[in-house]
């Protein structure tokens, strides 16, 4: 039996198979509902009201739901079920809103590692895919070679190489007599594999002889692909000259998609734009999203769906912020987390997530975008740098490769801390990897009044005498909610004004901030001056709780920000496991804290971190602040160099093969780490000489 | 505006556009129309008759009918065009009925050629896709490598090759983690360009050090390809013991098509099959269906589904014959002519047919079945044996290989005759082609009473004494028309009696049989008992050749089979092309008929040719009869060796790349050497001694 489920106030009808989940519903109508539990019926986010509908038009499943949204009517969308025709009102607080995503600020024309490297200069502008202009001779009567053998001789004389070997596809041949015509024999050709003239002569590029170039999914082998072919202007039909070579470098994280686009004849990056992950709609996590995918035959391709959208949502906002047509982008590269790229591809990620954590692969084929429904050139070639294991993907190796750990004697440490901390430790010679759930209380999640890095976030406290508190917030906005950045310095300073003990339980200092909350000791942060010249009781504080956790863009900012005890704790465990991951990478290869020479912090988050907080709460090693360097999004800049280098591609391919993965489920070491790791700043003080006891 | 138009006796109903013709109604209905002309409205073939429907529901252009005919009602249906609904009969005669193919002989288990060479004893058994079993060691935490990483390691091993470059595409990944679970770890891959355990190691075929075997296309290259993966028996699912691998080679003529189920780990030959190529809804020869293909958008789509429908048809037979099932076919390769190729890959063929004769490509890249609509195993690659040139195609390529005339130093004449006469000349070290329209004859068509090599088609032809007839007929069935052999040996008997003349043309011959008909002089090769019994006058003539042309499977038999003066004109031309053909080739070689050490006679029609007849009417040259051989359906032949071994394959690309193509209409020579030939047996004598002038 069909239903018709219409929402208000979008005023959006679906008709949906009785049983469907109001929150499946809300997808389909394209409405993007908040979640934690991906579905669970635990977090109480996605809650929604029915205001029209025969009274057992709504089947209602057990559902987690705070007590004051209960008695308003409001019922869990992931845990209700359509029997009927329903009508739906979805509050501001339950959706999920768009949000910036802070991009990399990127110098134009020039891809930059912290260091000021310039990517294209060390690896060579030898782009993915790459455009030759060929004047052909018409054929005649007795020169009556077909169309394709007539391109592919032409080709091999610009390469200077009589017996190069040239492939396409049926799409290409389909499409290639009309255009040679159309261009009176003068066409524009785009080819993956091409090294310019001479390149791939006599020199045997490509050559089989060496056995590290043999692998799978290579691209540098000998075979050079015409992907796409264009008349060249002269042919005089009102044809713009053949149209331009563009390329598209994305970096999918699980929070937000950002993409460049870059110029392929001179490595240039013309635009980047950022956009929040529309798969959030299933689940903040990872963990949540693959429970999804593998919930119904659709779910794969809910995910799917979800991050080709947010792509092509880019793909509009690059192509128009340059001016440039979305079918000039004929080269795709992008970078994510091992889960992330298997979205993309539609690939099961299934087993990821069930021990042995095993993906279906961690390099992959190239691609023709039409495929995937990416909104550029379909027969755009799209590729994803290569992963090293479930949970240390392709934005990882990207990474490795921009800030050049694997070019160095020295010991550097990599990481990128987000819900994950993933993490890498190695010099020229070896590598290791791990992966540690720091769960999302960096990002914001799962924190009382935790908010992404978003315009009005706290991103740094100062608790001064008396417990007297200054925070600042992004962008100088009123606060809004408190960010990983700003949560790691609260932690710092609460620890260090003595307001919380080494363990992160609360003293009961003397000030109206500290208060004993409806769900323990909590130290008010900051309050409005509404809130300053009313009540500060509890009551207060009961009503806060209850809207509905996490602060919202849209209906009333909260009166006060405050952090728990539980608070506290979810942050020391979040630490704790960041820090237990060195510690055990360090032990699998028997070094130091003091043999590292330097440490890269890359993502968002690491952008704006206080390290010297960060040491205090024994996050991060106790080692000189010189030693740290702050690299930025390093999936990004790494998916650029691999799309304007086909060298650099090959580096991540070496780089994801040379990087061991150690699982750190597999042995005690981890566990052991970690709890010696539940304190501030950890229970070996002589690991951090530098923080007071 | 749309109408609905009922055919009846079917009563389909089907709804088009106004201005649709009948014709394009008929075949969207599926009910294929006979013509000759490909809807141009001069052959009066496609004859309906509207029998209900507005005064003004049709609109009639031009078109021709024979009187009779017009009289009854009715009217072509490619030249009618619909203007509202209607009703319309499909007589039995207008009708292309299904014909039985006559497919070679084959002896099960061995490719033969005439000689009882066994080609996959000559080029090794070494298939276009190979099946390896692989038992793989279950992933733990700390060997948790993805599972194509997995995959890869395990046929490297069994490979005996550490660094063998193996790759997927994205629908293989995406089956692999789920076949390999339910496999428990046991499962069998399909690969291409696979060569057996240790072949791929240290050996480095395939590596490029050799020039030749860089072409465009190649399977020879390093990289092997996993094209599907089943599980194994013992997971104990209830599934078969991992299905089987099952190859089809199709011969694609442009009458017929021919389809043999291989099994590829054993060479056997498990089955055969022929069928009419549906694409003769469009026309009987290879121009009026290009025409088709581009006079509207989707001509060409209605090519391709034609012909994919026909190979569809034979997948069907064959695997219900040998008991396999549709999904086991796993490879794929075809021979067929240029434009026959580029129909079955649709590609677009419209240069073929315009000066300077340009096809698309000569030689293809492998597709999956799935996206040409096969009816197989959606993975399995399907390649094309590759084309010299727009009128020497893939058959003929075919031909080549398996007649071996390239791998001897004597001079070998290869000939294919059909709708076009298509030849090679040469040897180990040269070889030259050419194309040359020998018009429909030979296959019946424009002739009075012209007929495919069916039961009832008159195939041998005696004039004895006082001009007495005797004939025999395809399976000894009651006359029903005449075919090529029919015709040749009737006009090499005609010529005898000295009832035509050098000429062509009829002696007005003391003989019941000879009379002048409608259309000039013609002669009575056979008249039914009836008509026998009946007047034998002109009237009769007249009324039988008004009964629409060729003779019907349905309907009434003809009274009477003549062949007129203007046969007798269109065979004489049909065998001036092809001789002139034979000596254009001779001369561009500076060889004269007594270099030829052997002649190859390929094709349905060669099959029964009198080449005493065929010498006499001055078609074949005047050799000595033991120089010829019949050698079948070398195209089916060639596909099959193609499919069977890969060394066959990349041999039937370098015979393209190596026979020069000569196009007869580039210079004056062609045509001199046809109007010599225009004579019985020629203008020059000398050419034919054995013959008495």
């Amino acid at each position: 039996m069909s239903c018709k489920v219409t929402f208000v106030p979008d005023n959006l009808t679906v008709t949906v198979a009785k049983g469907t989940t109001l929150r499946q519903a809300a997808a389909m109508a394209g409405i993007e509902l908040k979640s934690n539990c991906g579905g669970e019926g635990t977090c109480g986010q996605c809650l929604v009201k029915v205001v029209a509908g025969a009274a057992d038009a709504a089947r209602y499943l057990e559902g987690n739901v705070p007590a004051k949204r209960r008695a308003e009517g409001y019922v869990p969308a992931c845990r209700t079920q359509v029997a009927g025709d329903l009508t739906i009102e979805v509050p501001g607080f339950a959706r999920l809103a768009q949000h910036r995503v802070l991009v990399e600020k990127i110098r134009k024309g020039e891809v930059l590692t912290e260091e000021g490297d310039d990517l294209v200069g060390r690896f060579g502008l030898d782009p993915l895919l790459r455009r030759v202009d060929l004047k052909l001779d018409a054929p005649t009567l007795t020169e009556n070679a077909s169309d394709w053998t007539r391109l592919v001789a032409a080709l091999r004389r610009e390469a200077g190489a009589p017996s190069l070997s040239v492939g396409a596809d049926l799409e290409f041949l389909r499409r290639l007599p009309r255009v040679l015509r159309e261009g009176d024999w003068n066409v524009a050709v785009w080819l993956r594999g091409w090294s310019g003239v001479g390149a791939l002569g006599a020199a045997g590029r490509g050559a089989s002889g060496n056995g590290s170039a043999e692998a799978t999914f290579s691209d540098v082998a000998p075979k050079v692909l015409a992907v796409d072919v264009a008349p060249l202007a002269g042919a005089g039909k009102g044809l713009a000259s053949a149209s331009g070579s563009f390329g598209l470098a994305v970096d999918i994280g699980t929070t937000s998609v950002v993409a460049s686009l870059v110029d392929l004849d001179h490595g240039t990056t013309l635009a980047t734009r950022g956009t929040f992950n529309r798969q959030a709609r299933y689940g903040d996590d990872v963990i949540t999203r693959i429970i999804h995918a593998g919930e119904s035959p659709q779910g794969l391709d809910d995910l799917n769906a979800a991050v080709v959208e947010s792509i092509n949502e880019l793909v509009d906002g690059v192509t128009a912020t340059a001016g440039v047509r979305a079918t000039d982008i004929r080269a795709v590269v992008a970078a994510g987390n091992t889960t992330m790229e298997h979205f993309f591809l539609r690939l099961p990620p299934d087993f990821i997530r069930l021990e042995p954590y095993i993906p279906a692969a961690i390099e992959f084929p190239i691609v023709a975008a039409g495929e995937l429904g990416l909104r550029v050139n379909p027969a755009a070639p799209v590729r994803c740098v290569p992963s090293v294991a479930s949970y240390v993907g392709g934005d990882i190796t990207a990474g490795v490769l921009v800030t050049g750990v694997a070019e160095r004697d020295e010991v550097t440490l990599f990481i990128d801390i987000g819900t994950n901390g993933e993490m890498v430790l190695g010099n020229r010679d070896w590598m290791v990897s791990c992966a540690c759930s720091a769960g999302p209380c960096f990002e914001g999640g799962g924190i009382t009044h935790g908010l992404r890095a978003v315009p009005g976030a706290i991103e740094r406290v100062e608790v001064g005498p008396g417990y007297e508190v200054e925070v600042a917030t992004v962008g100088g906005a009123e606060p809004k909610g408190i960010c990983g950045s700003g949560l790691v310095d609260a932690l710092a300073k609460l620890r260090e004004a003595g307001i919380i003990d080494r363990a992160g339980k609360f003293h009961e200092v003397d000030s109206p901030r500290y208060r004993l909350g409806p769900d323990g000791p909590e130290f008010v942060l900051w309050r409005s001056a509404a809130a300053a010249g009313g009540a500060t009781g509890g009551a207060a504080g009961g009503g806060r709780r209850d809207s509905g956790g996490a602060p919202r863009d849209s209906g009333g900012a909260p009166r006060e920000i405050v952090i728990t005890e539980a608070d506290v704790k979810n942050l020391i465990r979040a630490k704790g496991a960041v820090y237990a991951g060195i510690r055990s990478l360090l032990a699998a290869v028997n070094l130091g804290l003091g043999d590292i020479h330097r440490i890269y912090i890359a993502g968002g988050f690491g952008n704006y971190l206080n390290v010297r907080d960060a040491v205090r709460i024994g996050m991060l090693p106790d080692v000189a602040p010189s030693r740290y360097r702050f690299v930025g999004n390093t999936s990004a800049k790494g998916a650029r160099a691999a799309l304007l280098s086909r060298k650099a591609f090959e580096a991540t391919r070496e780089l994801a093969a040379m990087i061991t993965y150690l699982e750190l489920s597999a042995g005690r070491g981890f566990m052991e780490e970690f709890v010696s790791a539940l304190f501030l700043p950890h229970t070996d003080l002589t690991q951090f000489p530098s923080v007071p006891g």
